[in-house]
């Protein structure tokens, strides 16, 4: 069982104000994990930027940006949705890839952090829209971390488009400073999703290893390192959430051990998404049919359009039938797309399903409705939040059929 | 090589008039498509209803319309479409599942072909807005087909959450006789992108069997037989498209053999989206950056959110650049967002690439434009159709980012 942060009544009384399929925020739980973030993290002079592509929504951002967090955002969108919050300078970091030269000039506008991909945008950047005093670069291990552990989620790195080689990341870096750059930082993003604080402390390792041997090399100091996000969440239930004390204290020792070493301080930034607000949404949604057939399915009112996790990844998310625990079936939870994997669970053991019960699917709070399609012309839902106030706010409305229509000419 | 049915010089005056990336669709190809497949079947009663989810696009709907063919609607907004452009009655067949209210009062109004998916959809249709006098039921023929093929490409049928056993046809027509409708159709789309007739042909003989059975059984008849979609195209230029002389002969076979156990006439639906206008759409998009480290990259101005494919499926699409054929590179051509996957090509052999230089992916004219998602706050790009006298003409416009803040609240 998965707790929920209101009762059957509460839920009844929202879907009265607004029709399903909505995504529900809970403020209250978005608040508490942003402060037992900090708190874990207090001995160290470390900041998250919250991945806006998790829950690109300014009512969040605002939320979470009056608890100290800073913005990480990918996109000439992402950095306007800052601006529209009020966030600017160093509170945006800028990590894109493959950017457009419109990016760069909206991020300098903004004057947020940039942290540059590639070698190649080093004269691109400067270019475009002149080199700033703090330039971060983003590295990438290649194969070498292949040897060091044996699954990082995000796949072998050295595949990955993402960064710089670790002399890349030299060269650039000298490169800059010849150029009158200042200020330095380093990122890295080679987790995700990842409820192993191994992988996610291994991370800082090699970070704060290659800050040491550019210092030695070349006697350059970053003044912060970023080492993505990556943190998972406990998606099934029988699952344990990271421990944040103790990843804190991992990541600590590393940091207490590179100083031993002789590096001068620097600040430990993160970019986490997921773990902030993605188990403080909820998709609820309506049964619409109970359709048997080789399988018993459950048709409700929303679908991919509204989460895409389950038939795009094949992702587990819990779902509670509102005020119902008795009884157990096997269903397929089934949304209305004419696209075979439009599912949000396959063989899952449920109490006994009618027509008009309420499906609350947990988790949607990131990469839930940032992802959603138009596909077969499905609109995308509504965003509410649940304020700690116990009252509810629309923070998105649904799309209409005019908006699908928009871009016709 | 794949063919381009526009030369250097056409593609650059394009993009002096319409900016990167966009979707080009080329009148004349889809025109010719449409005439050879009516050709092919002219000795039967054969009509083609279009997938619209495959290309939603008015102006694209109006050309095949104007063709002869119907509109395969799945939804309240391709209902729409198709009253926007004017198309109702018996050319649309609205084939849905788990289907809101909503949507059938919509399908009624436009006096559309209603398509059943579930048993319990008959008393749901008819309490919702009355039963018309032409229904269509949709076929999962289950486990049984597998001891017939292995390999239908739609996943096992029984695993499918559409359409409705053997038993419940019978009994659904039973019932629906009885409530007094009069004429009848049947359904199945039990293949996808597929370049095996057989598999094609096969849907015909599954379908006329399980109607002469019914004739024999029940006495009734069906008005028309919809085979579904499912004709694949050539992704690779090594693959030969379906030969559509080949598959009409095939089913024209299986209709004179059941014709001769004594079944009437009726007429044959197919409901292709892919093959008609797939191959005669290309995504144009510009170089933006290349990039070394432990792979070479073509970093171009589209992403997944102008074409999906090939990151959520993995799935090939070609790819020439604009002018040139010399050298051979390995390259990964990526996209813009911050997801691993946001890749066109793999590891694909390309002449020697620049910034700059365009790049032609094609097949993108279903299943292209209409998948594209927002994610990382990217925007989808605009379509253009090179009209048959050699004009292009702008059918919807790129997304804005105001488009992307339109249901901020």
């Amino acid at each position: 069982m998965k707790k929920l942060p209101f009762n059957k009544k509460q839920i009844e009384e929202i879907i009265n104000d607004f029709p399903t399929p909505f995504h529900l925020y809970d403020e209250q739980g978005i608040r508490s994990t942003v402060r037992e973030l900090k708190k874990a993290f207090v001995k160290l002079p470390f900041r998250n930027y919250f991945a806006v592509k998790a829950l690109p929504n300014p009512a969040i951002m605002k939320i979470l940006y009056e608890e100290g967090m800073g913005m990480d955002a990918s996109s000439l969108a992402e950095l306007m949705l800052c601006e529209r919050v009020g966030i600017t300078g160093g509170n945006i970091m800028f990590s894109s890839n493959d950017t457009p030269s419109s990016e760069y000039k909206k991020a300098k506008e903004l004057e947020a952090i940039i942290n540059l991909d590639d070698f190649s945008y080093i004269n691109y950047l400067e270019k475009t829209v002149g080199l700033p005093e703090l330039v971060c670069l983003r590295y990438n291990p290649g194969p070498s971390l292949n040897e060091s552990s044996e699954s990082f989620i995000i796949g072998k790195p050295e595949e990955a488009k993402f960064g710089m080689t670790g002399k890349q990341i030299f060269e650039g870096l000298v490169l800059l400073k010849k150029k009158g750059v200042k200020r330095f930082g380093l990122h890295t993003m080679i987790a995700s999703n990842e409820l192993n604080i191994n992988y996610l402390i291994g991370t800082a390792t090699i970070l704060f290893e290659l800050a040491y041997k550019v210092y030695k090399k070349a006697g350059i100091t970053f003044e912060f390192i970023n080492l993505g996000g990556g943190i998972g969440i406990p998606y099934r239930p029988e699952s344990q959430p990271v421990d944040f004390a103790k990843l804190a204290s991992g990541i600590r020792n590393e940091y207490e051990k590179i100083q031993k070493k002789g590096l001068s301080p620097f600040k430990i930034f993160m970019e986490n998404g997921r773990v902030i607000t993605g188990p403080h949404g909820y998709l609820i949604t309506r049964v619409l049919h109970i359709k048997n057939t080789y399988k018993s399915y459950i048709g409700v009112d929303a679908s991919m359009a509204n989460l895409m996790r389950p038939g795009m990844y094949g992702a587990y998310h819990h779902i509670t039938i509102l005020g119902k625990s008795d009884g157990a079936k096997k269903y397929d939870v089934v949304g209305s797309l004419c696209e075979n994997n439009d599912k949000f669970a396959v063989d899952r053991q449920l109490p006994n399903v009618s027509v008009g019960d309420i499906l609350i699917i947990h988790d949607t709070g990131a990469h839930g409705h940032a992802m959603g399609f138009n596909y077969n012309g499905k609109l995308r839902s509504a965003e509410v939040l649940l304020k700690t106030n116990g009252k509810t706010k629309l923070i998105r409305r649904a799309e209409t059929v005019d908006d699908y229509f928009a871009t016709l000419v």
